[in-house]
């Protein structure tokens, strides 16, 4: 298996998250005390948005830097682990070792599902900055607008809970929203497009039986497991 | 804060303990979003285990190019997740930037606590290999000679299911090996010497309540975002 190179710690949970998928998925197909041969370049995320102001084209050379210094480390193959961090990866694609993208991985796999129209959940930023967009609009799949209080009440289980790694009330309250917005728009496919909205989310709530739930880290990491195996 | 430069992936659930409790205990000292910014030199155990055969030499040599090219990572202060890799840790100590060690850290923290005789839990690998002597000898500390067949039981609980991320019978019934080992011995004091060994051990089972429990990764952690801040 090829060396990967994970750019993280946008925020921490999730790339601890990344951390154990990709480790228990390579563990899994490979048997034995085996794991994913990594480099982690892990920020400070507090300090970063304090240094760049959340100026976009600053945090494209950050990740960039991030990627140059892995490959010196020896990955192979980069990937970030955050969706909302792929706002921010344009010079990522034009590193010289390949970069496994989670919107495109994403679009793939419901491509072949054969989902036609979604609902994507992901951090407000993620969302109107259109990480999915281009990846879903050439596979034929609709994303389903997300209405602003929707996002609100995600953005405040995401930020407030979930990057603290405590789901509560916030989270239950977004679930809620989530299900009275499916049921009357008659969504049957729901996209976690945040890699804070894995199953801590649904400690507290359920979503309804009438929606299938796709993970995008899931995706996005067995992805990455295969791409390492080529 | 420094950069950290963490080597792990042997194995991966104890490196991904690490990386959780290093972002939990920053989080918690500087709030936000804040955490440990740092970066990750991760082992795939199973291959690592393959191509040295084991071997101290190689393995020190292995662990040192790691720490050279975390350095090169931006790395400013090297910890190993794994209490074992400290038997292979003879060369962190002289590199140009400074090795934050477990045994020390914990040996510090127990003669703090005025404790003057303990049980140390670990692999056979870092008990035999006295990963733990000089540290605690330098502190009059005295290390309770565990015995065989505890030592077996400690193994397989931690190379069967820990390492598994699994634990089950094999961890209930080593818990039950040392509170008779304890009992009939009038051992007061147990320091977790492994770092599968965290709260993970205990969900089938519980040490007797006059056993006091140290965590060597708790003592480690908190030991190197303190050396962090300086």
């Amino acid at each position: 298996m090829r060396v990967l190179g994970l750019i993280g710690g946008t925020g921490w949970p999730s790339t601890r998250d990344y951390y154990e998928l990709l480790n228990q998925t390579a563990q899994r197909r490979k048997g034995g005390l085996s794991g994913v041969e990594l480099r982690l370049w892990s920020f400070d995320f507090q300090k970063l948005l304090d240094q760049t102001g959340g100026d976009a084209a600053t945090l494209t050379i950050a990740f960039a830097n991030a990627a140059k210094a892995l490959e010196v480390a020896g990955a192979q193959v980069i990937a970030l682990s955050s969706a909302t961090g792929h706002l921010f990866a344009d010079q990522l694609k034009d590193e010289r070792i390949p970069f496994v993208s989670l919107p495109i991985a994403c679009a793939q796999q419901l491509a072949f599902l054969q989902v036609k129209r979604v609902l994507i959940l992901g951090t407000k930023m993620a969302i109107e900055g259109g990480v999915f967009n281009q990846s879903f609009e050439s596979m034929d799949i609709t994303i389903a607008p997300l209405p602003k209080d929707l996002q609100v009440a995600l953005d405040l289980a995401i930020f407030d809970e979930l990057e603290h790694a405590a789901p509560s009330t916030k989270c239950a309250y977004a679930i809620q929203e989530i299900n009275a917005f499916c049921k009357l728009h008659s969504i049957e496919h729901v996209l976690l497009g945040c890699t804070e909205l894995r199953p801590q989310l649904f400690i507290n709530a359920k979503l309804d039986s009438t929606i299938t739930l796709h993970d995008s880290t899931e995706i996005h990491v067995n992805r990455i497991v295969e791409f390492l195996e080529t």
